[in-house]
């Protein structure tokens, strides 16, 4: 039985019911598998069929052609009980609610209780749950999936993960990240663990830095409220980027269970270069805020114009930071990462730069910026990128640069899983592989902290302003320790008119 | 100047002809560059001109859409002298010919000498060359190209230098090899030198076998009688696959000099272990012969049956050797070469296998036969492919194998060289990187020898029979020591029989 709290909020409808729907296409639900909705609002169960199934614009695309039998087999599955106004009322209600669903429907004491409501009630909501032996393994598992944003900083990720842990287990915790749900970020893992060619060469002997953009084209949207009291440092990077960092930076691990995987990543994530003076912070990190521009034709709104954005925001929009990794196999071997709201493209990529050739053979070829680069492509267009010199045909030995290309369409039919598809069923079946642990979100977050003290309380700490619609500030190739320039996916839409300091 | 020795010879009108309408269109021959045929055939120079350019078959392609000024401005180039019936006369007429061309289309006295004769007469020319001094670099350079097969053995092979450099230096014989001119087979210097992610993986540790295949899907055509006294090994083996063996082999050159490109060439070369013990040269080594068979409906007849070839022949038209390389960066990985006529398909293709991963981290993943590979196609689809293990979307790691493919077409608009073109340019040039010195042909040979000696006198040595239009004999996967199977790059065009023993 899985049991949403907030269930009446957006992501049920949006993210939740749409990857329940499919998994039931695909029949890969428990025949007995039940959803019970809880939040605030008083509904009935056919409301809450209705609102999230029946009459779900979500499903509309997926609805088309499905007979309304099929429909209406699933919505009959969707249950709701109301629990009023703070979570921390008639919890034996709920327990009896789901005590009778589960005699009649069989799901044998097997419960997911997924919080998507504001952090600061999961601590109250398992404490009920455990006041009503919710928590309690006996018969039956009973795991809790938590959401994000896990922790405002170092210190709130610490309460959160101690509140819930009062309650439940370690081993009962979900915290997921939907971006290890992506197949590109799990495949970063069969990349360089599967293949014989790739982990030779993944270290300081042969890789000169490694560069990750997540780049979004969009700006702040209806969540201006709650971005402006996060950024992109917390929104982005804290979470999915140091994920894909970790599975970048991590040791082979012994195997590929959740155990091994996760101990790798806590590793890493502790091996990353705590940056703690201000000379450092100033030196290796770059925030800034999208201004109002014009894109294609379009006047797009400035950051600090945003519906629910202070007119005097310092929060970031765009971040980049330049970190080193302190262990053997990294090493002096610089990691650039940035993450931004209003960029030309939506991308996210890894791109691994190799080292030149160490001795020029053939010096006539002018290989400049070509060196070899292996580029990963989370998303879109999932794939890979191999760059690389070939010879010019013709006399001599002229070098240019080409590339081997693999992408994940090319693999066919196959399906791919949406990243919440995959994360529930594994969180049914107790896969924790791809859910953080809490020493690794803490991990995550003792390298971001400082650095978010430092832009909040550091002095003189500039903002940037860059134009939406541009690959961020101009000056951030130069900020970044005047050695490096980011590949940049695509070109602007529009020319970067360079760059100014916001007061 | 460049004077063609056996100019109404197939190879004059069907390669070099064609070859230097191409160079004169690109505009890369000098100005004042002229041909003087020479053979034992009676002809004016009207007649030379209509034969190899006016009237040829083989620029009739190229003529297309020209202007009769440009074809008739390149005929004028071409000039042609009679030499009597064996080359041993009459150079004194030749030399006056040639000094009464170099002085009215001041060429500087530089000549290059083409030999497409048959290698008894190359001393016998150079000789004649030589007694009237047109070996003398005093004014101009002289340079002497020769056209394989350069000798029929190890012992032929050094009499054909000792022979030619008697009247030449080493550094004024060019010996052609038209694979060295193909644009893939350079590329494997650039592949390996020009990029850093290849060459830390180019050796034991790493690769587990490297693999070379060379099909035909002709049979010996009108080349019978010439192809039964030679075979295989020599036709291609001794030059064309040695040649790609040691571009594979070979360590970094200090420079893409010829000096030093060759020096490494032959370094590799005499670094394969010879076979010289019966037991080992049987294990290691297998000829077959193709025998009659129906491809798509046509019947085509066995090679004992071709026009020219001796009924018993044990000339053989597949070879398939195993070996070793004994230095340090290779010992103990196999190197599998193959050559043959009537297979399936055409084509050329070097296959570098990697190790399987030490550890599987994945464990639930079959991987098979699906270890790394780096496929290099010399021809036809110029390219490379990098095969290596993704994720297959769903719950779990599992593996299955993909690539990375760059395609020669890719690079668009560039034209790319004939293999011929390229060569007499840098003939012209006086660039010898791409022609085989003495020490690097007799090294091919001293690794040949011993086989050739073992197929026509060692005990009982079968000679197989494979249909034609199957991939050689069904047991050449057994032969070679048992643990290897072929890449067949696309699937029989009949379904292979088995083998035979031919009597």
């Amino acid at each position: 039985m899985l049991v949403i709290f907030g269930a009446s909020g957006d992501l049920t409808a949006r993210k939740l019911v749409p990857a329940l729907y499919n998994l039931y296409k695909a029949n890969q639900l428990p025949e007995n598998f039940v959803v019970l909705g809880v939040s605030r609002s008083n509904m009935t169960d056919g409301e809450f069929r209705r609102k999230v199934v029946l009459e779900s614009k979500f499903l509309e695309e997926k609805k088309k052609g499905e007979s309304l039998d099929f429909i209406n087999s699933l919505a009959e599955k969707f249950f709701y009980e109301d629990l009023g106004a703070d979570y921390n009322l008639e919890y034996s209600k709920l327990a009896t609610r789901i005590s009778d669903l589960n005699n009649k429907y069989r799901t044998d004491h097997n419960y997911i209780f997924y919080l998507s409501t504001p952090p600061s009630l999961y601590e109250v909501i398992a404490k009920n749950l455990s006041d009503q032996e919710l928590n309690n393994e006996e018969k039956g598992w009973k795991r809790i999936v938590v959401e994000k944003p896990f922790g405002y900083s170092l210190g709130t990720a610490k309460e959160l993960n101690r509140g819930l842990q009062k309650y439940f287990k370690e081993s009962q915790i979900y915290r997921i990240d939907h971006y290890l749900g992506k197949e590109t970020v799990q495949n970063l893992l069969v990349t360089r663990f599967s293949n014989s060619i790739f982990e030779p060469l993944w270290n300081r002997n042969y890789i000169s830095h490694i560069e990750i953009t997540n780049a979004e084209s969009g700006g702040v949207e209806k969540r201006g409220g709650y971005y402006d009291t996060s950024g992109a440092l917390r929104d982005m990077f804290q979470n999915h980027l140091m994920q894909i960092v970790s599975l970048i930076v991590m040791e082979p691990p012994i195997d590929a269970s959740a155990l091994e995987i996760r101990n790798e990543k806590v590793k890493a994530l502790k091996s990353l270069r705590i940056m703690r003076d201000e000379e450092t912070l100033f030196k290796n990190t770059i925030r800034a805020q999208y201004l109002a521009s014009e894109i294609d034709g379009e006047t797009v709104k400035g950051y600090r114009e945003e519906e629910g954005v202070n007119p005097e925001s310092k929060t970031e929009t765009y971040a980049a930071i330049k970190f080193f990794v302190d262990n053997w196999r990294w090493k002096d071997v610089p990691f650039y990462v940035r993450t931004a709201k209003r960029m030309p493209t939506k991308v996210t990529e890894v791109v691994v730069h190799f080292k030149s050739p160490h001795h020029q053979v053939f010096k006539d070829s002018d290989m400049g910026n070509k060196d070899n680069k292996l580029i990963i492509r989370i998303q879109p267009d999932e794939g890979i990128l191999l760059k690389f010199g070939v010879k010019v045909p013709g006399q001599g030995f002229k070098v240019e640069q080409t590339h081997l290309d693999f992408s994940y369409s090319d693999l066919g039919e196959t399906v791919v899983m949406e990243a919440y598809e995959r994360l529930l069923l594994d969180a049914m079946q107790g896969d924790a592989t791809l859910y953080a642990r809490a020493d690794e979100v803490e991990a995550a977050w003792d390298f971001v902290d400082p650095i978010l003290d430092y832009w909040e309380n550091g002095k003189d700490v500039n903002i940037y302003g860059y134009s939406a619609g541009v690959w961020g500030p101009s000056n951030a190739d130069d900020l970044l320790e005047g050695d490096f320039k980011w590949r940049n996916p695509t070109e602007s839409l529009v020319d970067n008119p360079g760059f100014c300091v916001i007061k």
